[in-house]
């Protein structure tokens, strides 16, 4: 599960207690609630960079949805042997995209052969996602009673990093709790021989292994555990260190073409 | 289960142990553990809000607890196949008022022929509510073996809804993570057809099915998925938008009676 | 679990991931995710306090690793039929130390035999952690598969209390989710009869047995539910009310030897 929910009130668990009722033996596990509300670039990122650390199998409900009760459409996507459950509003759009990835859409009115119950009109995470994802884990409903195939679904929303000649820009799109700053650049983008230096903000940095090659203090930046360019400070925070923030630019520069080329 | 022990600790952990201890095929679900230190109301209105989207023979622990190593009582209230057991200070009070509610009470020292340990004197939801859920939820322990049938529950310590000729008057008794402001006013005393005009503090609000309903930065009021009157923001945050905090005046006008009748 | 992830991360959720993908049928307790991060007094405390009230056979995964991507070492340490599994900077220290412990010490390379991913540099919760202690509750590998014996572990970091002749001197360790703070000092330590008074900060503060022995706003000393001895204030909050913060002086005075036999 992947909500906005938070966990200072009871969503998260009748959305559980849902999933329980409909699948008794189902392990259920959070990978946060605690994504701002109604932020969807965020939770796409998590959902992405995580479904393929849990076991073939699995379904991902993911609940971002500042949508609710209007007629937006739900996804279900199925790809190597995982199945993700969502709004569409562009939260599983980088999955959707992936080779192979077989979605379908349909409406809450498409339900209705499903025994779940009436869906209130403000909380479809327990009267729809939940009973949903029970079912589904059960075996009891598949992707093809889902609505129809389709390729319309929302892509994301939000701006990728631009890939220039001398260049690769980006931002930095999460700040974790240990003040580590992520940016949207893919390492996959990243070559060490072409890599001319790496700035976060108004800072160069240098580019690391780890967070312990360099003297305590020391702002670095590595490729993560999470696949994408961060910035990291060894034994503190990078984002005071740094002052880094949400949307602060990050920029890769690359030895250009020989000058002769030009 | 429904406590106020926050995450920083591992209390909820420790009753978990306990639980898994007796019961290892358990199945546990966190409805919150946010809950103010000490603050029934709203658990109270949580748990009696929740309780029916678990299936049956669920057992529903809540420990809100100001007077744990006191002499307060414990309740276990039995309705429809779900078990519930909490202290006795008023946090039940709503689920024991219901028709077909069974109500136990007991003290501590009930329970030594159950093999539980030593409860120390300030930890309850280690060493009596986790081993006691466990063993509830095993089968080994029934209702009849906690204490004697009682009447004398403590009832709900807060003022409910005044229910005049002319207007129902509430308050605000959950402003959740998303700013929206719940009422103590049960949608079920509201017809459409009395209704005149409904406002949450100094604001006048209209009345909306769901979220999607006005543009956004609209203040609206709903009934909300837990059944009560709620002022709610269009994409964005009723307290803030209508300066609306925990005990802010609710009322509800209603078309009076003809004024011949008077 | 224990460990400073926190939960606005999918940190603790891709951990799960990969212990159910290794074992299916685990129960998965989250002891704490909230430690300040790096933090690891706390951790070793919470995780000593608490194991011994899980089942037996438990796997306990403590991360708090300032080290993570080093040389540094981690543990196991097997104990009255539960393993626990951290890093090798102290956190296990009090219960390697306890009589009967077996310590087994590895470095990351010792577990390629294993079948474990290549772990990144970054998050060996998920890569090493999580899939180690899946393999060991589902009794695939065992203690003596994890390096060797050794008794070079790291001991605690930081200072226990000092006992001299007509006292005990400590510190607050831990202030609670509720205000108590808990000093460093064992109950165990502690003789009714020796005692002549308990200081917290510049306050002399009454013996209590359980936070319901005095009126409402009167700060007590008692030996808590984790046996420690702890300043609480009834029906408030303690580190409010005496002005306690992490660190502050604990004293406990005794009846010093016989005037004559000095």
């Amino acid at each position: 599960m992947t909500t906005d929910f938070g966990s200072a009130e009871p969503f998260v668990g009748l959305v559980k207690a849902q999933i329980l009722g409909r699948h008794p033996g189902a392990s259920i596990v959070d990978l946060t609630h605690d994504l701002a509300a109604f932020e969807t670039e965020a939770a796409a990122f998590w959902i992405e960079r995580s479904f393929r650390y849990f076991p073939s199998g699995s379904v991902h409900v993911v609940v971002v949805d500042p949508g609710v009760g209007t007629d937006r459409r739900i996804l279900a996507v199925l790809l190597d042997g995982h199945l993700l459950l969502a709004p569409d509003n562009g939260v599983l759009g980088p999955i959707a995209a992936m080779p192979g990835a077989l979605v379908h859409a349909f409406r809450d009115g498409h339900l209705s052969g499903l025994a779940l119950p009436e869906p209130s009109a403000t909380f479809h995470g327990r009267d729809l996602f939940g009973p949903l994802a029970g079912e589904l884990a059960a075996g009891r409903v598949r992707l093809q009673d889902l609505g129809r195939s389709c390729d319309d679904w929302v892509r994301a929303t939000w701006a990728g990093p631009v890939v220039e000649t001398n260049r690769i820009r980006g931002r930095v799109i999460i700040v974790d709790r240990f003040g580590n700053c992520f940016s949207n650049i893919d390492g996959k983008l990243l070559k060490d021989s072409e890599m001319k230096s790496v700035h976060f903000g108004v800072h160069e940095l240098p580019l690391a292994r780890t967070y312990g090659d360099h003297p305590a203090g020391t702002g670095i930046a590595l490729v993560n555990a999470f696949g994408v360019l961060e910035a990291a400070c060894v034994a503190g925070r990078a984002d005071d260190r740094l002052t880094l923030v949400l949307g602060a630019p990050v920029e890769v520069r690359l030895h250009g073409p020989e000058p002769g080329w030009t």
